[in-house]
């Protein structure tokens, strides 16, 4: 234990704080309540945690999930109670199903005010267990310090995992903090090598798949996969939501599984056997009357080589020695690819070109576009080599804050949010923790002023004959939200464009300004 | 059961619509997604139920709530799975707090499709359960009728309770729908008559204390408190916060526990008998640091003659009879009073003047000023009679929510929504909702800029010595929030004020205004 000489003088706090930075977490999401002000005092006395101020714990944890999905490496949040983690909790369920590392530190009632059942008291440990895979309540001040490198550790488990831990206040207020080293990170478990020589023979030809997830989307390993899909002829595929993948011009291209479930039927049916690595086999977002919820067509072979949190790149540099494939020149290399300036108004299509010709060399790009979005990834296959950040647990609202969370982990590179008006809404707060922190950020908000995944979901579902009220539920055209106005008064410059020349104009402004930037491209 | 003929072709969702308008339900708050498409479509074919769109699930729950505390009976809310319940799991811990009866119908995926772990796929009922007194799962489309009239039951139970059903989708869309009867609603239990002599006894005099809460706080039975109370020479009291309570001139005054602790044992120091009905024993918020939890002085006799649940009027009626102060006018009642009106800066006892003079009768008062407010509720008791609602769980971003509930419930009186910043900001989306259905409420958001709360609450736990960074952290300045530009951007009109002559002013025009209007109040 690394230990001051004033260590019975220390709160428990303060060990944790302490004990963060020392386990490598030196960022903090934050809207903290009474019952986390001797963590924020800490926060004075220890150097080194940056503390990032949200007005909604959604902000919160959705900012911690962006941040991990770049640093490799979690940040903490600091959440009020049962209610503020319960702000946070539906983007921790989208952080959890990206498989992104957090550390929560939630504050408690001191173990003697629990019982007495005050307004605020809930059970906070029951309301984290749902989105966490490790939850703790630390019990006194010198067991904290402990407590919080586990949470670090159980965080930082492949690929990534959300760890809660509760602070009651008389844990953080009390003497006898002790800092805890950091535990040692635990290694991935191996793939399934019993598989690996079915794997080797499937991957033949174009009726073979080899279909990738978590891990394996990185330039190194998409690399890898193209040398095996050179050798051998099979394809390759991602899953349609994607935590983190490297792409653009250089490196070897790689299409999502589609969302709409007819699509995904016809991508997927002409393979014969499919090898998965850190991916799932592909299944339906929803349930659909009289649609199968299994994408894969009968009778498809599938070789489960390696789970997401297992050794992926074990996985992929056995596969390719194994086909021999070590020595091949990767097939699938994107080429630069700049398409002529679109004109006319802002569709899809258009966007898109306007897109691959904007995304600067290294841009991060979340992606929370939802219907106008869907042709924006093949197209911008070719631009400069970007990031691509997806929506993982579907829960709207997860745009904003994760381009907070990807700003502050890579200061040097440019965040561009695209993002619907419908799920802008959920989160829009982030505007103001944007601009505080001058964060790199350009937004832009798709308004086509309707639920549009809704409207083809109610056909979807079986509803051929929705009437007005439905159809209203759908609807955010009245009162219309003015996004540029909305932006201005949290701090944040913005424009508004109607058609892709503008937009194109606006992209530039907005990336070569320093801070956040929002454009509002009307559909 | 009322069956139409058709019944075989009725799918489950018509079935629970239909079910829970003939419990009486008539009100949906939602944003609705995929899976419950089918409850959507069914608002068109069941004519009666009005649903009413929001931006974010905090504002449906917080809606809900509003909705029972004023309508006294619950209205429903349609969420979007797992995420779509925890974005309104906030105001449903408020709401749980408050007593207040609400059924969440929360949608599901198909059964079928639930072991496939889809990415919105959670632990739907567990999300649900800290913060629900019922939860269950619809299995059938031949079940959810009687499912949603058990549900209507539980919600109705006094003083009323949070009620989630999950419906699968293909729950909703299977046919075979039943229409279920409602179930009566149960009484309220006794409340505790071996204990009616003993509060006989102890309401005697200025060191007994008649300590109220929940249904006790109606105009009527404030009344029989009163008549006790000039009858026996006891005190009242009610808790802090309160779901409803009804005051104003020609009513009997009640003051409420003070939140500051200190001021809390303060006033409760003089008491050696406390009885309680529909109250609580006074308990602090938050453990602070060598300060007592429990408020009430050493020694105090304490009588729980009812609880919240329990027989209220009853037990008022049973006290009041056997101290034989039927007949006795009752002590306390308010007179008419209106201030001298206030000039200079906006400070609190001025806010607190302008509002004396501007609430109009039959306004509903909703309160979230945390510390601006303090002194609002004994400067107002002499104004025309209204409703005055408080936070009972603490969760923050109660405020707007609630006024939305209050003002579908009530049309025909205004709602005086009373709003920090940093509260405002957890629901603004509630601006947007408040101007598409035009609803008659008032905002005023105090704009101190600042969490003041916890600039006290920092020395309160014993923080002496805060530091830049602490007091950043509890900092809403940098950059200013610009209520006016947000409201209009969401269609809500708006003013800024700074002083008490303009406030009283922009309150005139709001309160003469038919829909909502905001007004910034800057400190």
């Amino acid at each position: 234990m690394s230990q001051s000489t004033d260590d019975t003088l220390m709160n428990g706090a303060e060990s944790l704080v302490k004990t963060l930075l020392e386990s490598g977490l030196d960022t903090c999401f934050t809207n903290p309540g009474t019952s986390e002000m001797h963590f924020v005092a800490a926060l004075d006395h220890v150097p080194g945690m940056r503390s990032i101020l949200v007005l909604q714990e959604g902000v919160a944890t959705g900012a911690a999930d962006g941040y991990f999905r770049m640093a490799r490496k979690p940040a903490c949040t600091l959440l009020h109670l049962g209610p503020g983690l319960a702000n946070g909790l539906s983007n921790l369920h989208n952080a959890k199903k990206a498989g992104s590392g957090i550390v929560n530190i939630v504050g408690e009632h001191a173990v003697s005010h629990i019982e007495l059942d005050a307004p605020l008291t809930s059970d906070i440990e029951g309301i984290a267990r749902p989105v966490s895979h490790w939850v703790h309540t630390s019990m006194s001040a010198s067991d904290v310090g402990a407590d919080a490198a586990k949470a670090v550790q159980a965080a930082n488990l492949a690929p990534g995992q959300v760890a809660t831990l509760m602070l009651p206040s008389d844990t953080a207020w009390n003497t006898g903090g002790k800092v805890a080293e950091p535990l040692a990170p635990q290694p991935r478990p191996p793939f399934d090598a019993t598989a690996l020589d079915d794997a080797v023979a499937a991957l033949s030809g174009p009726d073979s798949l080899l279909l990738l997830g978590g891990a394996a989307l990185t330039e190194d390993m998409l690399e890898i996969a193209g040398r095996i899909s050179a050798k051998t002829g099979c394809k390759l595929l991602c899953e349609w939501a994607n935590a983190r993948l490297e792409r653009g011009a250089g490196r070897v291209v790689i299409n999502r599984v589609p969302y709409p479930i007819d699509q995904a039927l016809e991508v997927l049916k002409p393979f014969k056997r499919i090898v998965l690595i850190g991916a799932r086999a592909p299944i339906g977002f929803f349930a659909y009357p009289d649609k199968p919820a299994i994408l894969t067509a009968e009778g498809t072979q599938i070789i489960d080589l390696c789970r997401t949190s297992q050794d992926i790149a074990g996985a992929l540099n056995a596969v390719c020695d194994n086909v021999g494939a070590a020595e091949t020149p990767p097939a699938g290399i994107a080429p630069n690819a700049v398409p002529d300036k679109p004109t006319g108004p802002l569709e899809p299509g258009g966007i898109a070109d306007v897109l691959a010709r904007s995304i600067p060399r290294d841009a991060i790009v979340v992606d929370e576009a939802i219907t106008t979005g869907r042709s924006f990834f093949p197209a911008t296959a070719g631009a400069p080599r970007h990031t691509w950040l997806n929506n993982c647990g579907g829960s709207i609202g997860y745009g904003m804050p994760v381009a907070i969370g990807a700003a502050v982990a890579c200061p040097e590179r440019k965040v561009l949010a695209l993002v619907g008006d419908g799920s802008a809404m959920y989160t829009i707060q982030s505007l103001w923790t944007m601009a505080r922190e001058n964060l790199d950020v350009t937004i832009v908000i798709f308004a086509n002023r309707v639920y549009k995944i809704l409207r083809g979901e109610l056909t979807n579902v079986g509803v051929s004959n929705a009437g007005p009220k439905a159809i209203d539920m759908l609807s955010l055209d009245q009162p219309t939200l003015r996004f540029v106005e909305m932006a201005k008064s949290m701090g944040v410059d913005a424009t508004q464009v109607t058609d892709c020349a503008a937009l194109e104009l606006a992209l530039e402004t907005g990336l070569a300004t320093k801070g956040p930037y929002l454009i509002e491209a009307v559909m």
